[in-house]
């Protein structure tokens, strides 16, 4: 595994931020935002999807800004910092929102258990890759 | 048209801020995500291609977070204030980036003038939605 | 508007079907992704969100499907036709059943009545697009 | 790793095809659609971007094709196996088109010897589950 690692280290360019902490950063977004969209769908089979609708909610969001997360961190090319920096911003509370909410269904559905550590993963990857960018 | 505006108005729950303004803010990241791909295209097929490799990869990083923010702000259920607006500052600082990338090359070429006003549109969108979600 | 056509019009490249259908099915690909996100989210405030399971399953699959599609569609460098020509089948689909979906709840839901013709158009705007490719 | 398969393991309904082949498909996609994004990114670096167009745009393509397919794939509420099927069709094309253009840079570029990989990794993901549909 760890394809974004190696896609760093053959890109022509070298990497504006520590290589390991940016491809963790990747990966945590992408597989994040693919959780996501399945605890969405989960919830929403669920019996108690009536209690269950901020978590899709936040599910969603969560899936739609870490997909564009991960595409921003995956070029190296013409890097703007204040860009990257804003959206990575935005992923670290999206994931922080998601998986607290996640967390709360977590004695119930094992789904939002899987989820809620996802997107706990996310939250500090994204964290450390804001404290590599600085 | 206005599509968006119709979403929000057939809406089971109230938009949480000015539906105007917020529709015109969807419009504006759809329009600027489905610019900001044919004019990274469109960039790729110039002879100068070289010279607006930062062009490109604005324009996909534009096209990614208007993308994801659209999605977010078309959600009216279980709205969180603080990661919708962490979105739209980063969309809009994205927005802002890569419109005064695209003026740069306006002169020689179109697609670059018409992706400059979708970015300055939607920048222009984010602010007053900022404006108007506070 | 017409954005989509007006990108078209500057291209370096011609278009490898006539711009005004290829145009058409490209902004209704876009808009159709957004009335799906919209629609998913408002079916999951209703009382009755427990009958609307598929219909907000297929809206966020059409949502991913169509957004795709655009994005495909908004690319004339190296054009590959039998690639383009899979996703806009797939896309006609995914509008077909999902509008067929949002139709059966039109009586009860405005937001079903309005995303069911985004579907509709984006469904025929696949299909002229598919024999204008042949 | 396996995060797809424990979602899928979790979800309160059954998988509608044998899970292990179904979580393989949807990580193979989520993988693809990151490194190809990725590629675009090394190839629009590359001192010869000009013999890279057709890469790039085929790249840019399988990434929004293969990021559909893995959120259709991580859906199971009210599967639809006929637009399932076409988006999986659409995607195993696109990844093997994409492939093949790879290959013919692996010479010069590593970068492309890994996204190749990747692309025939979801292409045969796809034939898998495709015949796993049936």
């Amino acid at each position: 595994m760890a394809y974004a690692k190696q896609m760093l280290d053959t890109h022509p360019l070298p990497a504006h931020v520590d290589r390991e902490v940016l491809a963790r950063c990747i990966e945590a977004c992408v597989e994040c935002a693919q959780t996501c969209t399945g605890c969405a769908d989960a919830d929403l089979a669920e019996e108690d999807v009536v209690e269950l609708r901020r978590c899709i909610r936040l599910c969603l969001d969560c899936a739609d800004v870490c997909d564009a997360t991960g595409g921003v961190l995956s070029r190296q090319t013409a890097y703007d910092a204040p860009t990257s920096t804003a959206q990575v911003v935005s992923c670290r509370l999206a994931c922080a929102t998601c998986g607290e909410e996640c967390e709360r269904h977590a004695e119930y559905h094992a789904h939002c258990t899987l989820c809620a550590a996802a997107c706990r993963r996310c939250q500090d990857a994204c964290d450390r890759l804001l404290g590599a960018m600085r």
